[in-house]
């Protein structure tokens, strides 16, 4: 028997597939049953998540774009965090191994993996009968001890978003033909930049070091604003009041709004934004919109941290609570 | 709107059963989007591994068991690259919450951790209309530079298994009502052993030292002997001889060979051993069985590795060779 009759089809899918991918050293081309991290002195940050067919992305969507948002939604995490990629391990649970699906699938992985300097470490291939899921573990090295908590928010902090919030939401609603299709019946652009950004996040890491410079506390927003600010305020013990009319939102979300096709709080617990939320000290927000400015990433300041427990507030321009009934999303 | 209204069903299952399991102080209890790794200027080894629902484990195991052989697998890739555990990272995809199913798993998978002193820094649960999937990355630390590759095997080693192989394949054969099964109708501990063996590995953490000290190359057998034997040769430029009556089985194996109710074809190619192979100079095999014997592993050698770059041979006690129509599992 030959070497060839030897490799079996997962074995040979990885080395079609993701080798390429596998640039650092450390990964030792995947032929081995584990990677070598080196931490150079710093910490290792590490974060984990999953993205499963048919909840957070659909059947039809390309293959480049679900590998894409399978590391985005960690790099996202790790550039909240302040930390600089350094490297992820990959889980793959598919129906079958179909060629086409895997090379877009690769290609768009390797793209982003050489876009974000974060390769390739290791990983495993697995048969299913359901769903297909990725799910990726990402890792970071920051200074030893400056990684940027939930819990140092203090009350005087500015409430700071980067981007525009809601838009994934709507770009879902979109592609499963609801009312937000139809209000954008007229503008295929704005329709075709709401389910871009569902598909493809923007990683906020050109933030990540003015974030470790000058955040007391961070997240990136995944669930939903309301529900990430209030897990926020929860762990830094404080409370925080909102300006809704200072949510920057799209153009396209704001035409949205205006045609009534969804309401201010469906995009605050829609989820899948994929930005930065920051506490910033009101003597340090100048410096760190400078930073952003330099980096390339749009800032607002949209509320206060105020001392408390209670649950944050969302204030209309009147003074008025936004009802949210439901915070964030919850898978159970 | 108070607190708890803001606590998402994902939230307090994580709360109620993983955060007793986050005993690591980089884990923050849970409480952050990303755990601390620290490296303690050692090198960080990094596995990953997936198991799935009627793949790897069966619906009806007990989910005790079946976080333990999540948590497990991994383990073995720890100790077969000589690395001490650090902790792990966990996603879980869940088709509901059941609570009674989830305490057991958290049960499980605590007890593990605390048995390996391997705690829970982080993860990801998340839903899924499909089967439960489980994916697993964890962390071991080692002396920079030391990690045992599977690539360092010279003519002449020894080549050593811990443990006995073949008895994982049994079990499943007889959790599936096989021919395995009839053959031990009359021998119950038999049948329960070996199927304990199918859901229980016992990842050989006790030997990680002796493995980085004595072993050329080293890694564990989860996708059978002979592909898996096969890899390491490959990856180290050699072959091997396999001397077949020199393979350790359990009493149990050797009464179903007897029986002819399994091949020992399928004994070496049947996978979820989770035993460690490895390869071990001639010069330093009594000092390896010496302390594999203090550790209280079983290891035996089975033969020889030799120069060439065919595949293994595994020679029966007439020199024949065994016909092995597929070396390993291959989930495509």
């Amino acid at each position: 028997m030959d070497r060839k009759e030897s490799t079996s089809g997962e074995d040979s899918l990885i080395a079609r597939y993701f080798r390429p991918l596998a640039t650092d050293p450390g990964a030792f081309a995947l032929g081995d049953d584990a990677a070598i991290l080196r931490a150079m002195g710093e910490d290792i940050v590490v974060t984990t998540d999953a993205i499963v067919e048919g909840v957070h992305f659909l059947p039809d969507d390309p293959p480049d774009s679900i590998a894409q948002k399978a590391l985005r939604v960690n790099l996202s995490d790790l550039a909240a965090k302040g930390a600089a990629p350094a490297g992820f391990v990959l889980t793959l649970a598919l129906r079958a191994a179909a060629d086409p699906w895997l090379a877009a699938f690769a290609r768009g992985l390797g793209a982003d993996a050489s876009r974000f300097g974060c390769p390739l470490l290791g990983g495993d291939t697995v048969s299913t009968p359901g769903p297909v899921m990725i799910s990726i573990t990402a890792f970071g090295r920051i200074a030893a001890g400056k990684m940027v908590r939930r819990s140092g928010a203090k009350p005087g902090d500015r409430v700071v978003v980067t981007g525009t919030i809601g838009d994934a939401v709507l770009g879902l609603d979109i592609l499963r033909g609801g009312a937000v299709a139809a209000a954008l019946a007229d503008d295929v652009v704005a329709r075709e930049m709401l389910v871009g950004r569902y598909r493809l996040p923007q990683p906020r890491h050109a933030l990540a070091q003015a974030v470790r410079e000058h955040a007391d506390a961070a997240m990136d927003v995944s669930d939903g604003l309301a529900g990430d600010l209030a897990k926020l305020c929860a762990a830094s013990g404080v409370s925080a009041v909102i300006d809704v009319p200072g949510i920057p939102l799209s153009a396209a979300a704001a035409t949205v709004l205006a045609r009534r096709a969804a309401g201010m709080e469906a995009l605050v617990s829609g989820g899948d934004d994929y930005e930065i939320l920051c506490a910033i000290p009101e003597d340090g927000f100048e410096a760190f919109a400078g930073a952003a400015g330099i980096a390339g990433v749009a800032v607002s300041s949209i509320g206060t941290v105020i001392a408390g427990r209670s649950a944050p507030r969302f204030l209309d321009a009147q003074g008025r609570d936004l009802p949210l009934l439901h915070l964030s999303y919850s898978h159970f």
